[in-house]
Formats: C-alpha cells, sequence, structure tokens
C-alpha cells in the first residue's frame, strides 16, 4: 500500500482533508473507511449510480490506478472522533 | 441527540452494526461520520440520486425521524480504525 501521498491527492484533499478528515460541511470523513467501499462509492460516482455532480466533476478525469491509491490512502488513515 | 438506541436500528446493524463497524463486505463504517452528511446520503437513497437497491430497499419504509435519529446515533460512535 501507499505510504508516500498519493499523486492526486490535493484534488480531494479540499474537501475530505490529506488524512480524510472532513474541511467543508456535507463532506464526508474518510479516515479508516473500508477500502472496498471507498472504492466502489467512486465507481458509482463514475458511472452514474450516484448522481452528485461535485463527485462525478472531481473524479471524472482521474484514472482508475489514481482512485485504486487513493481509496487506499484514505483507508489507512486513522480516523479522528467527528464532531457530529 | 438520542442517549438510547434507535428504534430502527436493528435494521442498519446487521450490515454496519450497531455502533456503525461494517459487518458485511462492500458495507461502510458508519461510526464518527459527519452527521449532516449521513443525513445527506440516506436522503440520496430515498430520492435515487443513489441508485444502490439495498439501500433503497432497506430505508424506503423508515421515517424522516427515524433517518434522523439513526444519523444522529452513528455519528456518535467512536470509530475504530477499518482493518482497510
Amino acid at each position: 500500500a501507499p505510504a508516500t501521498k498519493p499523486a492526486r491527492l490535493g484534488l480531494c484533499a479540499a474537501c475530505h482533508g490529506e488524512t480524510g478528515a472532513a474541511q467543508i460541511p456535507g463532506a464526508p470523513n474518510l479516515a479508516g473507511q473500508k477500502r472496498d467501499y471507498l472504492r466502489e462509492a467512486l465507481r458509482q460516482y463514475k458511472d452514474g449510480r450516484r448522481k452528485i455532480p461535485v463527485m462525478q466533476a472531481a473524479i471524472g478525469p482521474v484514472s482508475e490506478a489514481d482512485l485504486d491509491e487513493l481509496a487506499t490512502w484514505y483507508s489507512e488513515q486513522t480516523p479522528v472522533k467527528a464532531t457530529p
């Protein structure tokens, strides 16, 4: 699994933080989330099963390999107790 | 916020666990997730922006109040470092 930061992390960090703590209202925490779930969610944004414009736009140009790397990265971050 | 378990928790616990640790492959952890994100995700399953049959079926008959309670409950659980 990648110890170094994924190439495309900056794209995600704006809303999800570099370590998966949500930075804006409405964005989810990603730290410690199940890798397969994260990867499947990305697939659903890409194929339209999740009709959420901001995410469809964000990952449109991102390669499958980069998406794999990002899902793995966030799944390996330590979750912090979210302020609800 | 509800200290007691939500009335409909059993419905969710099968896949998400009572305290938000995923129980089946593919299901996300919910513990410590942002409350508003969880509530919005449920809205998206209900209104079809997320075309995911298992979730659309699960929450179809659940009231808005119960969904509020469930989102709050899971957001208050302590996240555990997921096994990726």
